[in-house]
């Protein structure tokens, strides 16, 4: 059976928006980046475009919040969390806002996000050379 | 410009889940009839599927949650929250389940609420006659 509670359970094809919310984030290679902090949603249509994922700080003094394109995380049953294909370094450089910028999301919030992912992050790769600077 | 916090700004396109929760639902009247619980996603697709409206009760105690598709709900900026095609009594007799069994969500609560929805509620209308009974 299907849990809203347990996005861990592989039988379930519905999550409740909270309990994504907390779950953990890991590199190809296992190890924890982080975790999701919010989901970003369409108003009319519905659908989830971006996962924001809070990074490092300490409890969100420092944390660094990064939207990814929904489609980049897969869940990993074994982990019992999200896999994104890009390393911490990989992270670092992608767009991302500072937790005072947390209220604000803006058309160009998207524009920048969607620019970065589709410019093709290959794991291992280098930087897209996209999106360094902070979301303004 | 579109901010994640603020559900009320109707130039925004996107919108934060944790921000959709506790947003006020309202009957076609525009009386308040309680607020938006939680939503529920597809974990592949992403596709908000349902939002989960909660009513009466006090501080979660006695609360009734009903889950209604995504697409029942249309933001009303004036009264800055949703409003519903549904009054309180077509409402209480719809799919709904208690406080106990919120953790639990399968595939028989989708399919008692798409076949109630699907059904038909027309505004000011009778009861589609499905789903009287609490899901289970």
């Amino acid at each position: 059976m299907a849990s809203i509670q347990a996005p861990h359970d592989p039988s379930g094809d519905k999550i409740a928006a909270s309990q994504v919310s907390g779950t953990a984030v890991f590199d190809p290679a296992g190890e924890k980046l982080g975790q999701v902090y919010d989901i970003v949603i369409d108003k009319v249509s519905g659908q989830t475009d971006y996962a924001v994922l809070s990074f490092g700080g300490f409890l969100g003094i420092g944390d660094r919040y990064h939207p990814l394109p929904w489609q980049q995380l897969q869940y990993h049953t074994r982990l019992g969390g999200y896999v994104v294909d890009m390393n911490r370094a990989q992270l670092e450089t992608a767009p991302h806002y500072d937790a005072d910028d947390i209220g604000r999301w803006s058309g160009g919030h998207s524009r920048a996000v969607d620019a970065y992912y589709d410019g093709g992050i290959t794991p291992g790769g280098g930087d897209a050379g996209l999106g360094s600077a902070p979301i303004r």
